[in-house]
């Protein structure tokens, strides 16, 4: 099966979030990470958790005889839902994921408002939801609830900061732990944060 | 929020799916009531549901001064799930839709095995999991299970008959309301045969 983390698309899609392709040079980006782990999970019938396709504006497609169609023009559009969704033993999972070259906070300009409206709308119904958030310095990787994610987005709505702090996430976000074939095992969070003791999801 | 059911790009998602756009020129096409109707899901809090974008393997893109981003050369890539997945009262939804002139049976060639797999995964993991097939030229929009789907497609691989009848279809899958809003309300089957006997569910 072709999955949407071919290494070129997924170059392509991280140009698409980021308008550069971020660390190509050292080592592998959190997509690239993230769609590996997916993977690991699909193959080990752990978890179906796929990359969306990176939504784009086809304007103009040419039809050669007896070959593929080619789009000639075409924009990337912003994505109106997070990237990441999919089953895990029966609950809805959704996420976002971004990785800041910062060190001390995670600027909240890496999300947009309808991703928060869409976290919140998953919220609401029952979903698991979260942000996951990788300082890519110290190539530290951290689950970050959503719920967490609204109040801060919430403050600075209302004038607050524009980030959060490194120690906020570090202190209110999960650790990912690194394994060698779930490169984040980020279900490992899940399955202590949610599914053990209910979190904060919804109607848990 | 802009959604990937812009008339545009839906266009050239049933471009993609079809190889023509189909009936453009006779109302609207099955995706066309399914993204107006998770349209309505989601401005009524019913649900969160939307069409994955199409998936597109990018080759070229340029970068102009002082303008976005331009896709150059890029082709349609087939996808490797559902084409629609989502959150309705916790459950995971996953479903394929698809249309066919014929009268008198669905061709299984609309289906790929890859989707199959995807689908058996999802059932497995406690998803709710269908396809949608309308018969246009009656009109018809069915749920069908895909559980059922799964034996006419390994009646299929072992020799069987290469389509579902239309009466089988009838028979064994659900009719899907018309309404004014809510255009293919598949969660009022949904509802029914899911929710509330439990259905062929897993884990149900």
């Amino acid at each position: 099966m072709q999955y949407p983390n071919g290494r070129k698309s997924s170059a392509f899609t991280k140009l698409n979030h980021t308008g550069q392709t971020v660390y190509s040079n050292r080592g592998m980006s959190l997509e690239d990470d993230i769609n590996d782990t997916n993977q690991y999970y699909l193959t080990h019938d752990i978890a179906i958790i796929h990359k969306k396709p990176t939504p784009v504006q086809i304007v103009h497609v040419d039809y050669p005889k007896r070959s593929a169609a080619v789009i000639k023009e075409a924009y990337f559009k912003q994505a109106s839902t997070t990237d990441y969704n999919g089953l895990y033993k029966g609950e809805h999972i959704d996420f976002e994921a971004k990785e800041t070259k910062n060190k001390q906070s995670f600027p909240l300009s890496n999300i947009h408002q309808h991703q928060i409206d869409h976290m919140k709308q998953i919220v609401h119904h029952g979903g698991i939801c979260f942000l996951l958030i990788r300082f890519s310095l110290s190539q530290e990787t951290f689950l970050f609830p959503a719920e967490m994610l609204f109040s801060y987005w919430e403050q600075q709505n209302n004038g607050g900061r524009k980030s959060i702090r490194y120690e906020t996430v570090k202190k209110r976000g999960y650790i990912i732990p690194i394994r060698y074939q779930a490169k984040v095992d980020y279900l490992a969070v899940i399955d202590q944060y949610y599914m053990e003791n209910g979190g904060t999801k919804n109607g848990r």
